[in-house]
């Protein structure tokens, strides 16, 4: 059983400070902190640089901090000391020259009050360090992942066996969620997608009072979090009634993008390409317009990560990146299908890491006459 | 039955905009776009100006935002135009000449982003101009807090009722949140904190393994979500052992200091004032070292929303302000104490939302023998 590699990870950080031209960097996003400290929770920054490694927090998690990592210092202000003032005087003692800052996670306001405390050094803006570390999951995560992966399966066996036409899709989104905590999720990974017909439409709605019986189609996106903060993120369509010829074509459609752009993904590829694979063949088949958004996304602790799968994409897979692959069709006011499934980039190629039956039989549901 | 009035926000928030000196603004921040327009998903801003009423979102929200919100303008952007464009394009067509943007939610990469895409217009940062109408509940957000409120009641006696010194802490919160649910929750208002003994001595706890049965003291931090997305937020301690004499103090120091507080809640007094009684109380029965976070909190769409309680708060109560009171003792290792209720402030003083019982007898659980 591995475990995971705090130090290592800070270390990679440090050396990529290097490269950015700063001597220091204050990490304020709350999932970057935890994969640099294991720290679970919130409103808790790291500032890191050559000789310091410190986490600025408050004291409703002194406790916590020296048990989840013990280890670090650990700068506590109280509800008179606003974190601006703690991080300049961390900041000042430090004798940093320039702090990076994480410019996609700092809001305008926090920085202007960071720029109006700090008199001891210059911020600069930084992008993605370490969501780039992140990108590449290690061999524990992996484990985490393939381990909220199968949480996810076992949730969605529970579900499809226990179906019933006249569930509303709330009974079908707590059902799934209930099951997966009851295998040892803490929860969902994200606010499952329940949806029949016209729902299963919106690429992003919300479970609400359709019931199963209205339409002969039922999506469901859905993962499960470990109790690691890892999580997985899957699709599945299910016919409950009566299967037009439109509805087949489209979810073998949807099937044979999904088959293809998996089948690219190996190190060196460009995700845009892989996405055009995908885009290319719903297109071919009339849908173009039906598919809006981007073919899949990186996931771990956050359940959107860095890379990217979309026409506009600039990143390259390598080995140990995890993606979704989710194309899918979306016809207003009818229905909608999706398929998705998680993707391990290999040395040699890619290993689908979920096994939830997907072809067009598998998705057929037949309820007791 | 009243019913949310959208444009009447959006008629205030522009009136606003005149006096924050900007002639529009773009809002980003997610549950300012909800109770300005009602639009649910993400990922989608509001650009507000004199003549434009306009959401720019992308396709995976074209249905549910003409499901949500059909009556305002919506651009649509497709995966190759990224939403900075997107912006620029709607700033420049409104003939905007500044563009007030929200300090607090845009990122400095974002706002990096937008000052390169916009060139015919300045953006000017603003902060707090629709929180702070969300600070006022409408006579219909009332409803809704009310409500979930009532949800989380519900919710609580279902876990007092049921418990049993095996469950974990774990069990216990999802006992809560399936008791929710079943009311009509859409779910928790927050990720519910359930801390025995030792956990319950951090006041931002996760929900772990420890029994009931370890220790006499059962925190419980909880509130609903109603599917309009309003919240509650509560705090009950259960004694379910053998109670120290310390265990007592602290629960009727905390007591008192809660009671205190919220008596003297009224319109024009300051919210540090009342901060500082709760604290006094604490302070003089020695505990002020171990009451480290602020009073309480505005909630509504989000759970932590503006005014805050704190001894730097520099905010006043006004009628049909809601907050939570909510001190603290946390004895590191052994044990924490919070009571929390839900408090709106009305013309000639307050009105407590929340009716759980919280005397220091109603706090003692008896177990079948």
């Amino acid at each position: 059983m591995s475990s995971p590699n705090y130090v290592g990870r800070r270390n990679k950080l440090a050396k990529a400070l290097k490269e950015a031209g700063v001597d220091s960097i204050l990490v304020s996003g709350v999932s970057n902190v935890r994969y640099l400290t294991g720290f679970t929770g919130d409103s808790t920054w790291l500032f890191l640089s050559k000789t310091d490694t410190i986490l600025i927090s408050d004291s409703r998690y002194t406790t916590q901090l020296k048990n989840e990592c013990g280890e670090l210092k650990v700068d506590i202000r109280d509800a008179k000391r606003p974190m601006s003032v703690a991080v300049a005087d961390v900041v000042k003692k430090s004798k940093a020259r320039n702090v990076g800052f994480e410019s996609d996670h700092l809001t305008v306001a926090q920085h202007q009050n960071l720029s109006e405390k700090i008199e001891t050094a210059t911020l600069v803006p930084t992008s993605g360090l370490t969501e780039r570390l992140r990108e590449i999951k290690d061999s524990w995560e992996l484990e985490q992942i393939k381990e909220a992966v199968r949480l996810a399966e076992r949730g969605i066996a529970v579900v499809r066996s226990s179906l019933r036409p006249n569930q509303t899709e709330r009974d079908v989104r707590y059902t799934l969620e209930a099951a997966m905590r009851s295998f040892g999720a803490t929860g969902p990974g994200f606010e499952p997608i329940v949806g029949v017909g016209p729902t299963a439409a919106l690429p992003h709605a919300h479970a609400g009072d359709l019931l199963v019986s209205d339409s002969p189609v039922l999506l469901v996106d859905w993962g499960a979090e470990t109790r690691s903060g890892y999580r997985s993120d899957l699709t599945r369509v299910f016919f409950t009634g009566k299967i037009t010829k439109q509805m087949e074509t489209v979810y073998r459609t949807v099937l044979k993008a999904h088959q293809a752009a998996i089948a690219a993904i190996k190190p060196g590829v460009e995700c845009r390409v892989v996405d055009g694979i995908a885009r290319k063949i719903i297109a071919d088949a009339g849908f173009d317009k039906y598919f809006g958004h981007g073919l899949g996304h990186g996931f771990g602790l956050d359940i959107h990560e860095s890379v990217r799968m979309s026409p506009i994409s600039e990143q390259v897979f390598e080995t140990g990146m995890v993606v979704t692959v989710e194309p899918g069709i979306y016809l207003p006011g009818k229905f909608g299908v999706r398929i998705e499934d998680d993707i391990l980039v290999t040395n040699d190629g890619h290993e689908v890491l979920s096994s939830v039956p997907r072809e067009f039989d598998d998705a057929v549901v037949e309820f007791l006459a």
